[in-house]
C-alpha cells in the first residue's frame, strides 16, 4: 500500500473518533500478529515496530495540530509527550517522572491510570509475556525518531499484567547523526 | 485474548480520540491481512470478518451512547446506520438512499463523500480488486446480526478506485430465527 501524505487543506481542527473503534481495531491487529508469530518476544517486537511506523507519521499530526512551540528542553519534551500527545491521540494524559540523568541519557516514566487500548481486554496465562500495548512504546520511540532522537520505551509496569498502574520508561539516548540514517 | 465486557461505570460521554491514530492503526492491519493472504478476495474476506466481530461488540456501545429510540421500521434503521452510528464512529454521516423493496429485502445505499479510513491511502495496481475499508462492511452486518437481523454489505463504489464517491450497499435479508444461531 503506498501511503501518501494527506492533500487536505490542512485546517487547526483535529478530527475525533470514538475510542472503542479504535480499542477494538487495535485488538484486531493485536489478535492477528499473535496468529502471526512464533513466540510472544516477536509479537512485542511486531507490535513495537508497528507503532515505530505509526509514530513517524503521526508527528507531522501532532506538530501542526497541537500549536507547540519548539521544546525548550529534554523536560519539556517529555511533558509534551506525557500530557499534550497521549490526550491528543489516546485521550489520557500521564504523570512524567523524570529520572536523575546518568551517562548522558536522560530518562522518564510516564504514568498511566488508565489506557483505552486495554479496554475489556484480559491476557490469558499463555500471553502473560504480551506487551499489549507495545504500538505506544513504538509511537513514541518513531515521533522521537523523526525530531531526530534516538531513545528506547518499554513497560515497566502494565494494569494488564494487575500492576496498580501502567509505566512505561522512555531513554533519550543520543541525537541521532548523519550516519545513523 | 479473552475480551470481557467493561467493567467502567457506564457514563453518557462518548471518549473520543484522534482519527488519525485509528487510520494508521486500520492502515496497519490491512497491510497485516494482506501479507497473511493468498489472494485478495481472502483479505477482502478476513476484513470483513474482522469487521463483523468489531460490530457485533460496538452495538452495545452505539445502544448505550447514542439514546436512540427503538427504531419504528427499517427505513429508521437504515437512517440510524448512515447518520448517527457513521457519526459516532467515524466522524462522519452518510446520505441513505432507500430502494424499492423486492422479494421482502429492503435494500438501502449509503453514500459517503469522505471516509477517514482511506486518509493518506493509494492502491497499487495488484490490490485494485482491494475493498481496503471492507471492515465497516462487516461492522454494519455484525451489528445488525446482534439485532438479530441477517444482511448482506458490500462496496458498491469507492473513491480509493476513484469513483466519485464510496457507496455502500447493505440488504436486510430477513430477520433471524433461533435455528440460524
Amino acid at each position: 500500500m503506498q501511503i501518501r501524505k494527506s492533500n487536505k487543506v490542512v485546517v487547526n481542527r483535529i478530527e475525533k473518533v470514538n475510542s472503542e473503534l479504535l480499542t477494538l481495531t487495535y485488538g484486531a491487529i493485536v489478535s492477528q500478529i499473535i496468529k502471526d508469530s512464533d513466540t510472544v518476544i516477536e509479537a512485542n517486537e511486531q507490535l513495537e515496530k508497528m507503532g515505530f511506523n505509526i509514530g513517524q507519521r503521526i508527528i507531522d499530526e501532532y506538530l501542526s495540530k497541537a500549536e507547540i512551540k519548539q521544546c525548550r528542553d529534554k523536560i519539556d519534551v517529555a511533558e509534551n509527550i506525557g500530557k499534550v500527545s497521549m490526550q491528543m491521540f489516546l485521550g489520557v494524559t500521564a504523570e512524567v517522572e523524570v529520572l536523575p540523568e546518568t551517562d548522558k541519557i536522560f530518562t522518564f516514566n510516564l504514568h498511566f491510570t488508565e489506557n483505552p487500548l486495554n479496554d475489556f481486554v484480559e491476557l490469558p496465562e499463555h500471553l502473560q509475556g504480551l506487551n499489549y500495548s507495545n504500538m505506544i512504546a513504538g509511537a513514541i520511540r518513531g515521533a522521537l525518531s523523526t525530531i531526530h532522537w534516538i531513545a528506547t520505551c518499554r513497560f515497566l509496569k502494565d494494569q494488564l499484567k494487575n500492576d496498580d498502574k501502567t509505566i512505561l520508561q522512555v531513554e533519550m539516548i543520543r541525537e541521532k547523526f548523519k550516519d545513523d540514517e
